[in-house]
């Protein structure tokens, strides 16, 4: 039994990380991808766990060796989805979760289109901006950049299979999964574990 | 807010009515459609309820009016799936429920391409032939007739969209409603529902 490897994106503010957090807490037929950064380790992270973190030298030689299924440089760093990270977590039969931006979906999709991507959206534009304000860390002109950053990710939800509303943590928290669960029904996937012989 | 048709197939003695009874107690946002027929109601049986009931001439306009989307003639009497009611149940936005068979699927996929196909199987050929013969209620040509059938019906796997083994009836329940919310949340479902005009 091989996993899937599924995309869960959207707009910038949306709330990507606790609908994944929410999902690792409550399943462990469930792995989340571990990203690659140049960015220095800060105190308490550990290698392997919060992040894989390299040199630059040695992530653009990754980059070379197309050991990624998406990357970016975010300012002066790298960051990064390790091809070989998400195929070991495959082939122990869990589903390997992504939590990326549309770009970076998007360069999954090209490498992966067997993939399943979910497109997180939030309830509206209001609460949208609602919960980018509220995070308090930015300033006016920061938070008008991030809200004109979000309409133009949420031009990319017509590239995404499936739409998922972000209204309430749980009730979003509980589509993502019967996503993942069903998808784990469909017949291709079927006809690769059980072949045509079962009468 | 316009609901699914959901087509609930799978081979005979798989547990078709166990789940579909199952998801009906669990999940008022579905409805089980009710079926037409020309057999006579038996006590206890209400016109709208547990069938509707026509005569063998009322039956047979109706199929020339092409009043079904499905139907079947089994020895003496006639069995179908008024499109009217289905209709009905759709525009009030509950997922509609058709439990039938291979036959009446195929029928209902040509009419209705985009409604979700959702195919039962046994978690083994022993098992099933295990739940023909637990039925204490037939002969053993019957058996073998049955289980032959089974086996024939079997066959029409592929034309399905997913797969979900009925091992354990709370867990294939479990998988059903999943596949029921994940097509919700489909992307050309949203675009339907929302349009394009989110931001």
């Amino acid at each position: 039994m091989h996993g899937n490897l599924v995309v869960i994106s959207g707009p910038s503010g949306v709330g990507k990380g606790t609908i994944c957090r929410a999902l690792m807490e409550k399943y462990n037929d469930l792995a989340l991808s571990v990203s690659a950064t140049t960015r220095k380790a800060r105190a308490g992270e550990t290698d392997g766990k919060e992040y894989f973190f390299y040199s630059l030298e040695q992530f653009e030689e990754l980059i070379k060796q197309e050991a990624f299924l998406e990357w970016a440089k975010v300012f002066d760093n790298y960051y990064g989805t390790s091809r070989a990270y998400v195929k070991k977590v495959l082939a122990e039969g869990k589903d390997c979760i992504l939590e990326i931006d549309v770009q970076g979906a998007m360069q999954v999709k090209k490498k992966c289109p067997e993939a399943i991507f979910i497109f997180l959206v939030p309830p509206s534009k209001e609460e949208l901006a609602r919960r980018i304000t509220g995070r308090g860390t930015e300033n006016e002109a920061e938070i008008q950049k991030r809200l004109k950053m979000a309409a133009q990710e949420m031009t990319y939800l017509k590239d995404y299979q499936y739409v998922v509303v972000n209204d309430q943590v749980e009730a979003a928290t509980e589509k993502v999964r019967a996503i993942i669960l069903a998808e784990r029904c469909k017949l291709s996937r079927w006809l690769n574990c059980h072949g045509e012989d079962l009468f």
